[in-house]
């Protein structure tokens, strides 16, 4: 286990995260979205940050851990940022690095869909793929950036992420009223982390998990993260073994739930967005409203649905 | 030609449309992208109108219809409503036609895409294909309701749908900034003019039309509408050959300007839209932005798009 203390984002290295990449995120509408409409009683209110930069929330993260790069007092490295990921991670620090003039490297497992590896190439960085799991690509992309002297942006364990994550919760606190519960997909935890700090309280989140891939319900569980077997159909976006260490305390210390939901909850929640609202959501983008869709009753005055990434074959088939 | 005078929806009746259709339509965000992200200098804001009901803005115009029709004295018509369409305000009027209990009957070109005669049969509408066109469609519906005693719910010419079109105007007029041009898609101009008469001088609102489907152009040249030759890859949602009385009027009255694109604008559009935002846009659509993407030297200070309408396959291929 790692013995470092945790460094959690404060409330004012969000604020400050938000005024970095201002100019370069775009802040993303809500739609308000009738009971009934979505095959549940309740209202629901889409976050619809598919509309983001490279399709997903993730350029949030890599957008403040690459300015703050640049600032830092010993200069960007020539050898550039490397990174691992499903694949959305991957986009974000190859848009990034892109914006800052710097090499980036991506290392993905090689089940990455092509949806997501076509991005990471079209923006120039150069794709690495590994066998296994995200877990596997980590590996590799610390490896390399001890080798190579790159930096190693995280994709959901190291404050800058999370903060740059968390501007999206400061985004929804003008945006939804107070008290509305806020869902999101959960993978590694670092959207789940950053919006619960920026929201601090004003609104409940609640971390949605495919029960193929439950690392931080794990991780509450034990009280500290834990490996769990990962699988199913979000694996290419929610597919961490291991919850992030500043999720699992944040979630922790608000005694944050998790909801899981099955794979094909997931397909279904995918499939109704396209059907009811011509959103094209990958399956952890749809992971949030799948848990809507499975318990409603935890919901009764409805609830705040982050719609977090668009990276998938869209479906063929439209609907009222 | 008709010797009627033209009954031009008043602010007052799109005022009351929105009233009456408000619990039943959509609301829809606009989102601000920043000048260059969609090969424009200049900032764009999106009308993401694609999020609406059965996929376009026709149900606000088909909402408003059939609202009047059911309060007016007479009584909804046993043998319920018919229309003609490329498919979207057939989708719109079979949507409004089952929330009221109605009978619907959709004439169609056979050109029809599937993305949209699907959604009129879901909605338990009985779908009749017509060999031709629009206009041939149109008259298919007219016999319809004569021989049948439906009520003919017209696409684009009886200021009930304008005003109901109208009723995206009053959002934007909540939405955006006085002074900033509005581009719409223009097939027969009920969009155009519920827009521009919702608007009423507070933003200029620009007519796009498909060089292969010049309707609106057509008629404000001739001071008249006039019959066009229609083509072109927007044919099933912009294809009237013969601009609406209303739409003309409005047009000529206000000085209103339209702007032709070229189909391969058209498509370059639509797939902007799904690489920048994966916003899947059908051609008539995409064809406010195609307008955008053609001129930018006419909007120096930027404008808002109306994405219209999202029944089509969506592409295969992602983005940055």
């Amino acid at each position: 286990m790692n013995e470092q203390p945790v460094n959690i984002p404060s409330s004012a290295d969000i604020a400050r995260a938000a005024e970095r990449i201002r100019d370069v995120v775009r802040r993303t509408p809500v739609m308000r979205v009738a009971a009934g409409e979505l095959d549940v009683p309740v209202p629901v209110t889409l976050k619809l940050e598919f509309l983001q930069h490279t399709g997903s929330f993730k350029v949030r993260g890599a957008a403040n851990t690459l300015a703050l790069l640049r600032v830092a007092e010993r200069g960007a490295p020539t050898a550039g940022v490397c990174c691992a990921s499903g694949g959305n991670h991957g986009a974000a620090v190859a848009w990034a690095a892109r914006a800052a003039n710097l090499p980036a490297t991506v290392f993905v497992p090689d089940f990455s869909p092509k949806a997501k590896t076509d991005i990471i190439e079209s923006l120039g960085a150069r794709l690495r793929r590994v066998e296994g799991f995200y877990a596997d690509a980590l590996a590799a992309s610390r490896d390399h950036a001890r080798r190579e002297g790159a930096f190693h942006v995280d994709a959901y364990d190291a404050p800058q992420t999370v903060a740059g994550q968390g501007t999206l919760g400061l985004e929804l606190a003008e945006q939804v009223p107070e008290g509305q519960p806020v869902l999101v997909g959960c993978g590694g935890g670092g959207l789940y982390a950053g919006v619960a700090l920026a929201l601090d309280g004003r609104n409940r989140v609640i971390a949605a998990e495919p029960s193929s891939a439950p690392s931080l319900t794990a991780a509450l569980e034990a009280g500290e993260p834990v490996d769990v077997e990962v699988g199913g159909i979000a694996l290419d976006s929610l597919g961490a073994r291991r919850a992030g260490r500043i999720a699992t305390a944040v979630g922790l210390s608000l005694g944050t739930k998790t909801l899981t939901v099955a794979d094909e909850d997931i397909a279904a929640a995918q499939a109704l967005l396209y059907q009811r609202l011509r959103i094209v959501a990958e399956p952890g983008g749809a992971t949030a409203l799948a848990a809507l869709l499975a318990h409603p009753e935890d919901f009764p005055d409805g609830a705040t649905v982050v719609v977090s990434g668009a990276n998938a074959t869209p479906p063929s088939s439209t609907g009222r």
